[in-house]
């Protein structure tokens, strides 16, 4: 019984959505990472119990209150990632579904993943435009690909 | 074996779901153009790079690094579509596995996906309020709908 | 043929998530109500069409288009709720259809639910830190565990 519920994984499309999903999520979860860095490191916290951690409850300790750019950035980044990234999950996974060709949902994975890692690269370094508007570009062009086979194959309205 | 696997959106009720999850998420993602728009109409931008890219670099570009009232309407109406829409995809896939009334379960993807439609345009035109909450509230309702279903069919503690 | 796609739901594994990831969707949901609640008792608007409906269009008015602490708190937990959640609705689907051991999967599942409950807690009461920086450790530790376990399970690259 068991086995009959989990062979959907046998499929091959499937399992190339659930690799790349998994590492396209995983890089998002890196952004709280980044954040958390940078939060430390320029010392500017959102929340007075973070600072009263750090830097105890004195008057002097509310100037890490504070908001700042390279914080922003990293924030801004990331939720571009999931504006981005809850689209590709879920038409991703009706797509894997929809009984693609390997090689096309391969190539739907592959680039939209490669887009989102550059995203996050132009964003964070940053890169001069047009680099980090042509690589949310990409990712977003594959999901409407993606969005354009689900609904040719399943139509139900 | 492939189609063993794919079979899934033989089902007419995952196959409503697929529909609607796919018109929703696109009507999501449509908020990311909007927010462009506005961003170059009202020449309001958040990065110095994207800027740069339009005005250069002196000191007379800085000026268009700043808040818009339009953006950021905008992107408050998208930040509500991914607290709403990441539930619905969520509980709308379980429900839809719960072996629920075809058309019960029709009734409720069509409202969900209407009421956020709603919202959008309530949000954006503006309409007075109570429109916005009410739609807001309409989509809320068949979500937490849904979840009661899916609890009651497959609860594992 | 409907019984064929829905039998997915009798794997105890996939019923297990189905449960754990609608509770924490429903948390998530109710920080919706929290930060209403808030803008309500605290007088603090977003939109000035919110603002006219109960306090009219007049002069006078305009003070409630506001920002406040309380409802800013709520907002950075629920943007943080979604940041978390997202990685755990997707990575935990593929992780619960990739054969895990039942006792396995609900220990993952039953920590990051009790985790993300009192992440809400400790941010909204507040509690001092770490309790809040803990909770999101546990919870995100839980989400890379599952991940490890669908990429040796799936890979597929």
């Amino acid at each position: 019984e068991m086995a009959k519920s989990t062979q959907l994984l046998d499929n091959e499309a499937l399992r190339a959505y659930a690799t790349y999903a998994t590492i396209v999520l995983l890089k998002m979860m890196l952004m709280s990472l980044i954040t958390a860095y940078f939060r430390v490191t320029r010392k500017a916290f959102a929340n007075p119990e973070d600072v009263a951690a750090s830097f105890g409850k004195g008057e002097g300790a509310k100037k890490y209150l504070r908001t700042d750019q390279d914080v922003e950035r990293v924030r801004r980044g990331h939720l571009n990632d999931l504006e981005n990234i809850v689209p590709f999950l879920g038409i991703g996974l009706l797509y894997a579904l929809s009984s693609p060709e390997l090689s096309t949902a391969l190539m739907h994975f592959r680039i939209f993943a490669g887009a989102r890692i550059c995203h996050t690269f132009a964003y964070l370094i940053p890169l001069p435009q047009p680099s980090r508007g042509l690589s949310w570009a990409v990712g977003y062009a594959v999901t409407i690909s993606m969005a354009y086979k689900v609904l040719k194959t399943v139509l139900y309205l």
